[in-house]
């Protein structure tokens, strides 16, 4: 039952940074080997990578096209899975393209440009045979999980409010030139309608719905570009509400000086409020109205739900981070692979959180646009694999 | 130079809860004396709190009215200066009926419950010799002092961003019927137009506009309300924007389940932000965009501003709060009466914040009554000591 | 039953330190005026010291035995009870003669320069009705009384270990020349046979046996002096055991460059432990043997014992501090007074507690001359009150 | 320039712990392929783990011996290094028939049972070629190397102070029975000399070394047990110098209720101190002696000294953990056997580290035998890679 998961990834040459994070995840628990690439469509930086990685120069490939083709002709060692690390404009047609191939796909965040396009991926997915992940990585912290859990029962009280906040400093200068990093995110061609929000205010957006059990329905937004030139937003607020009648707010910025990768979810509901922060991502507190303040902490050893415990390698005090909830992506991806289960059985963001999450943006932008009206969130929900992790 | 101030109060009888705070503020550093007071409408209480505190019964006024008239005629050791601890509805008119009696007034905030009333209060004020101070504790706080002078050196940068939460959760279950504070707290009647947002929004606001040197000049407010007949907000987000050109955001909320008496203000400018959060009043977090980050400590042996510094009390480490920060408002207005200085001069909230935050809050309300539509703050500003600490 | 207590003071002329908190505490809760004082043997100093504090030239005396001899003429307005801040080599001897004058005493501490002088001074209380508390200010927090309560209850299990630090960072340069509290702290003649130890050691002694609720009965010692021609001790480890069976471990030291005031104890049972710093004074940590992590906070709305409630003023998340924790004994003092209850009743350190505090200074230092012998801790416990907060 | 690294290991079957630990660890990074194993003496277990790795049966072997056997018969896929986590007595014998074998060997701490043994371990290190590595997994984390360089620099001043605690609570109920890794922990046969002290304290050891720049010279112990029957220390608190003249203290205990893994480091300078603590290892916090208090993060964005920025993976915000600390090792060691360099010159603790640690583990029992008299540690060195870190 423990065969190894053979990956290939497109995207993540030297210079990338994403890619590396997404080789630590899939490595860390020895579920996945990583076989073939095309880290990049210069040939140098695509064949270093790859002998820096250990592999032999014929499973570096120029494109997608050419990793397809070689890989379907390998007798036993091929490509069953792939990694897609590149820029948003490019998930959805390789991911498209993949899938028809039977292969499996982990797309980075968002799922791609346009509602429209990520629509058309869902099509495709309701016609085949393989699995789509999409990494929202925070997804993957046992606290989390935990968070949800507590969240959800009755002892808690429906959930009124949330305030959810993802901030950082990167683009405080004006980095687009001399920052590979920068300069796709802030290119409406490349990053699609959003820029913070696409980067980072999906990932408050996918939280946000997931520890609250609830779909996001309407917002008012206000986007802000903090330089000459810059065509995308690099920071804004969201009011929203949800659909089990909780309000919330958003705030996305990657103007905010300093702060590193400041995500933050707070949840009250009538009884009691739970508080979580990337930054100390072991700790998830809960207040309750009686005056009592819990810690609770993430480990192997600790009163945790299923799902948490399951989320955990280490006994407490032994800190696990931001690569370790990514594997937790990557290994649940493998084993839903292995085992024949759907994604979201294993508790992992697919499709339905994509159409989510483009809905998401596309409803900004455009609320934005009218100076803040309040704009209706409508995510098509159709096919076999569409409920997601809320349903 | 060192005569001690000679005070009465309003309101503070057994029940009331700020009151207390009042005298202990005003006791702390020993230069003013409670001579005086109308504790309470009903008599007893007003009597046992006197005797309680030490008051002799002709001391212990049944109303304000015949406080002034009885203070009036004695003849050395008459009240000077008057602390106003009613509800809202009472602010101004007994401010107004102290000032023109040529006592100098305390008043809790906000300053009144309508920006009318405080117009005509300031009338009062520019024709008359007796001094006013609003008791926006924060603003205390040496840390605060600490914030707004660093956010004012050329090396921060132009403002960009403040984002300013206050949150509690004592109004979380409908705690009108059973607990005074709360009830006269969501009667308009007595609270004014806003509910928490007048109670604590209003400290809020004053606060993003202190650190940050600059007026709020528009917004769009959301408001609600979690119980059928709860007449004000309990509950609420802003967002706005400062004459510098900054925006910001503004969390407001007392169903915030657990959360006790959470103020945090952050401040981005171009080259660095700071962090306070109110819970933990002696640290003030200073983050660079070249990575560093700085944790400055209040304390006597502490490199900080001077204003800063003359807000200590002792070496650091050896942590001051909420009574401390209310203190030094009472220890600055003893400074100006004595000194012959108007309050503002000595960093003390006065007129012009009552003024402005009466215009925050009836634009708040006339927002939220459009759907969130932005409102231009305008705030009348005339007369000498009207400018205020933004001066 | 609200009359003030009139209290005079010696010592805590300008330059001073420790007095300015005394009167602080003595005044925040308005149940005690500063009616005169010895504050200087430097006449200018003593006389604008007083007239600082609001007081005439009359009640500003030269020294305590004017002070006395003044005071014990006036009609109805003399001092009732004495505040000694002086160096400590003056505490027992200006007890003694106040004791004797039937005037109430509260002393800073260590209590004396030997347990030689507060054996004696413990008779003259044994034989007089005047009451003696001794400042250990730490045990004036709230979350202190709590976790002495936690600790002693059925479910915490018997105590196995506790650690207890204080730590401060301003001894690290040589300051005796250029620093008045400094010099004296480190000349035996005035302080006594111990420096770092006596001064802060002492209150990290009285707050382990406190929090434990038993006895230190022997210690092994290092002291070290980290500069020629410093007579006393500046930094030191101990080890120790407690009556009750439990094993200890204190650092005490003001040569911890950049340490403030760091005051930390975590004491072990069993089943659970706790944790306090006194820089973040209003939570105190509870973690259990099944993993639940309890986080107890400060504050008159939240589920507290009742002594420690009793220690609060204010809703939880309206910091309280040092100041306040002192307060507390001096309001606990003023009703101790005025109640006709002996002060160790009311929760205060007395006499038990200065002879248990120098019994441990000089083990302290014997087992230090020894190269860390452990010697036993034997304090001499007799008299009415000698029982102490252990009793 | 990058091939994998072929590891086998011994231990780490289904029930053990560390195992897991050092596989996520070797895997992380992209440099280690674990080839081969003898997992657990169970022959069922042994297979199973290995197929639950993704090994075939022939690669699954039932003790060391066969391993090395059967591995040097492969042309070309043979194991290159051996990953030894098994208890503490096999340590030493199966490092050296490993390294007699011309395989590389990582060891699981404390070297061995005596300091006998590891100086045999050391003369056969110094006749050959294959290199060795203790993982004391906390010299991974990168602030740890920050502080080190903090440390050493002029400004911070000669070193005063060390405290160093090292706290869990998992033997604070008797656990032997029911707990596989209990059992031989507190087994002198088959843990060593030390229970607590050599599972935990040794980590304290080398890290208090380590950040000193210094080695500890003498101690003087206490050691307790808490249990009947528990034959070695469950607890203990160690006064130690350093040859650099500084002093410092050690707590070593696995019976501290609730606490997690909570190895905490402070670190006096005559200038500066520095204070690190594992539960939250992202974060070094800095006070100097002029009041400013620095807080250096981790993050490959951040301004750290070259060891530290080698040491991250992710930009500050990030988390990394425990195991990014531990892969830190076998990412050098991997480095080290690619490049021909000994692993000490990457930073890797070697075989002079477990001489001092095995010495000082003699030395405190010694001294706890002898009622805490002081104890000289002297750890032979000699040969050509026993410099070790502090060279």
């Amino acid at each position: 039952m423990a065969a190894r998961l053979r990956m290939g990834m497109v995207g993540g040459g030297s210079g990338a940074f994403i890619g590396a994070v997404h080789r630590m995840a899939a490595a860390l628990d020895g579920r996945i080997d990583l076989v073939c690439g095309a880290f990049s469509r210069d040939h140098a930086n695509c064949q270093a990578t790859g002998a820096e990685l250990g592999l032999g120069a014929e499973r570096c490939y120029p494109h997608l096209d050419a990793m397809l083709a070689g890989e379907s002709v390998r007798p036993a060692d091929a490509m069953q899975c792939l990694s897609i690390v590149t820029p948003n404009h490019m998930h959805v047609p390789m991911a498209v393209q993949a899938l028809r191939a039977g292969i499996h796909v982990v797309s980075d965040k968002p799922a791609g440009i346009s509602l429209g396009e990520v629509e058309a991926l869902g099509e495709v997915l309701d016609n085949c045979d393989a699995a789509y992940c999409l990494t929202h990585t925070y997804l993957g912290y046992p606290m989390v999980w935990q968070a949800r859990h507590l969240a959800s029962r009755p002892e808690f009280g429906p959930i009124r409010k949330v305030r959810v906040e993802y901030t950082q400093g990167w683009l405080a200068q004006r980095a687009e030139s001399g920052n590979k990093q920068a300069a796709w995110r802030v290119d409406p061609e490349l990053a699609g309608p959003a820029g913070a929000l696409g980067d980072i205010g999906s990932h408050a957006h996918s939280l946000a719905e997931f520890v609250c059990g609830s779909r996001m329905d309407s917002l008012s937004a206000r986007l802000r570009s903090h330089f000459e030139g810059r065509a995308l937003d690099d920071d804004g607020e969201i009011l929203f509400t949800l659909e089990n009648g909780a309000t919330g707010s958003l705030v996305s910025s990657q103007v905010c000086v300093g702060d590193e990768n400041d995500l933050t979810i707070r949840t009250y509901g009538t009884n009691a409020s739970l508080e979580w922060r990337q930054m100390e991502p072991n700790s998830l507190i809960e207040r309750r109205s009686d005056g009592v303040v819990l810690v609770h902490r993430a480990g192997v050893d600790k009163p945790l739900c299923e799902e948490a415990l399951a989320r955990c390698r280490m006994p407490s005090g032994h800190p696990e981070g931001y690569i370790e909830a990514f594997a937790n992506l990557y290994r649940s991806f493998a084993f839903a692979i292995d085992g024949g289960s759907t994604p979201s059985a294993l508790g992992l963001p697919g499709i339905a959180e994509a159409l989510r999450g483009m809905a998401f943006l596309e409803a900004a932008v455009a609320s934005n646009s009218a100076h803040g009206e309040w704009q209706a969130i409508k995510a098509p929900a159709t096919g076999p694999d569409r409920k997601g992790l809320l349903a």
